[in-house]
């Protein structure tokens, strides 16, 4: 087994020392102190909660494979089954990356729908038997689950109030921290179960059309820029990409409303040749990833340290961490 | 004379409607309440204060030009300096962007400076005179300049606690707030002396090696994800982009260390043509370019609006907003 850690937890130094001996010694950086996590704070992500989006090769050939994780109880289950079902039926199948907006998202689904750029007229025809859900479905009331005990005594959680992952100040709630692997907002601290997920870059949300529409999961998105927090608790989180991500955010721009390309740069949108379950794919070809359990030590360590950058390349802490400055540590497990 | 905003001020929806009937009638967007905004709001840009970066032409021959904002005082006027010299010495030309790494920074300057990926071993000589600065000039102390009395006196400014621009909850100081179109933290509100500009999206900062170097300017950085904020005061920022920001952030990913290009990829650098300081251009072929006034009515309508949306598209107003999620509007003045 080889594991090797995905560009999730991104490396911050801004530039390098020209050899080894230049460099100062400090506190050890966040991803040192994710490198040293016990095997028991990873956690295994389910494959039945992977999807594994094939786009076309790019223009040199190469190919481009997204992996996306979807989210997990108690948030956002109705769209998340339809998700299975659209892909189990091959809906998004030659479907195609219609929009690219700078600093904002990268959507993809038929473009036929409701785009007033495409030159399309016609829109894919969903299979039939899909959940349609309310706006009360954005956010959760359901009570935290607290984390499993045979992964709590495997180490010592930093416990804050009875809750074990870091809770931090937020500009748009009454704070924000971190459940099973995923950040969310808390409506009025210190209530715990009235909570919901927020668009951090990477994130995967739902597509809709105006109120009461709430979308089914054919149409989807990602955030490519700053957090567009405003979104929360209006659209309905799925997920985020866990690999590849650099395959959508650097695709060109579109120069039409909202960043949708355009009839006459059609040429441009990026096509869709499968998305598949990870657990539907033969076993030897699934892709495995873990994530740093963000109950545990380690996790907790890790958010210090973003929030209070001490190692060498830093002169200030800064005392503070946004919740979508700190990325919960994602990692390829590769089988030799 | 035809004014156009420029994507600086994104527009929200994820979705159009089929037709405008299809439209609910709701309060104003943001960029609606932009688009009232008096004359008088909008504040020219310096030509001094302007950078245009000629990139070389993309692979389907399209010219790609970015316009870089350069931060007035009292803010890290040093390096600014600097880069004014650097762009007259015509240093800039022929160097290349050799750093892109997702969710993070586009990094361009010399491809020897201090990046072990290149193959490189000579590094570009540096014009004499130029300043060097200290860890303190990261943060300034000098005391607010209120709006200039010719702008105040055309519209009504909504003052809070003597402050004219939206006081705003940070995640990473006592609150973030704007001056005279850019965003910046307050290290203990209500003081509002003691203050530092923030890493949003877009923001241009000048790379250095480790501590006590601050960098000259010559290498420069922009932000191209969610906000680095643990770089505040610990990097300088001189900058914004206010125009071609796509031709940065769309680049593909370095897959070298820190996202740099390696020289197996060396291909893919992108190689900067020309940099110059727009006064220095023949009148017609300057860009010119306005703010939004932050002291201004439109603008506290404007944050107002961007922290609780009203318009058809959403349902739940978040009741706040990061700094970074509320851009200052800018846009391009184009001759007839």
């Amino acid at each position: 087994m080889r594991n090797s850690l995905v560009a999730a937890t991104a490396v911050l130094a801004l530039t390098l020392p020209a050899s080894a001996k230049d460099e100062p010694k400090g506190a050890p950086s966040p991803n040192e102190i994710v490198a040293e996590a016990a095997a028991e704070e990873w956690v295994a992500i389910p494959a039945e909660d992977m999807l594994v989006m094939t786009l076309a090769p790019d223009a040199d050939g190469n190919p481009r494979e997204v992996v996306i994780q979807l989210m997990p109880a108690p948030f956002s289950q109705g769209w998340v089954e339809n998700i299975r079902t659209l892909a189990r039926a091959h809906w998004y199948d030659g479907i195609s990356v219609n929009r690219v907006q700078d600093n904002y998202v990268v959507q993809w689904g038929d473009p036929g729908y409701d785009n007033p750029e495409s030159g399309e007229t016609e829109t894919k025809p969903l299979p039939e038997g899909l959940n349609v859900m309310g706006e009360d479905d954005y956010t959760t009331r359901v009570p935290v689950k607290l984390i499993s005990p045979d992964i709590a005594a495997n180490f010592n959680p930093i416990v804050r109030d009875g809750w074990r992952a870091p809770i931090l100040r937020d500009a748009y709630a009454s704070s924000a921290t971190f459940e099973h692997g995923w950040p969310f907002a808390l409506r009025q601290y210190p209530d715990k179960s009235d909570r919901w997920p927020v668009h951090c870059y990477g994130m995967v949300g739902v597509g809709r059309n105006y109120s009461p529409d709430t979308g089914s999961g054919a149409e989807l998105y990602t955030v490519i820029g700053h957090a567009p927090r405003h979104l929360d608790r209006n659209i309905a989180l799925v997920g985020r990409i866990i690999s590849g991500m650099e395959h959508l955010s650097s695709l060109p721009r579109g120069s039409g409303v909202l960043g949708f390309y355009t009839e006459e740069e059609a040429d441009k949108r990026t096509p869709i040749l499968s998305v598949r379950v990870a657990s539907d794919l033969p076993e030897g070809e699934r892709p495995q990833f873990e994530y740093l359990s963000t109950e545990g030590e380690t996790f907790a360590k890790y958010a210090e340290a973003r929030a209070n950058r001490r190692d060498p390349f830093f002169i200030v802490p800064a005392g503070g961490a946004d919740i979508c400055n700190i990325p919960v540590p994602i990692r390829a497990v590769a089988s030799e």
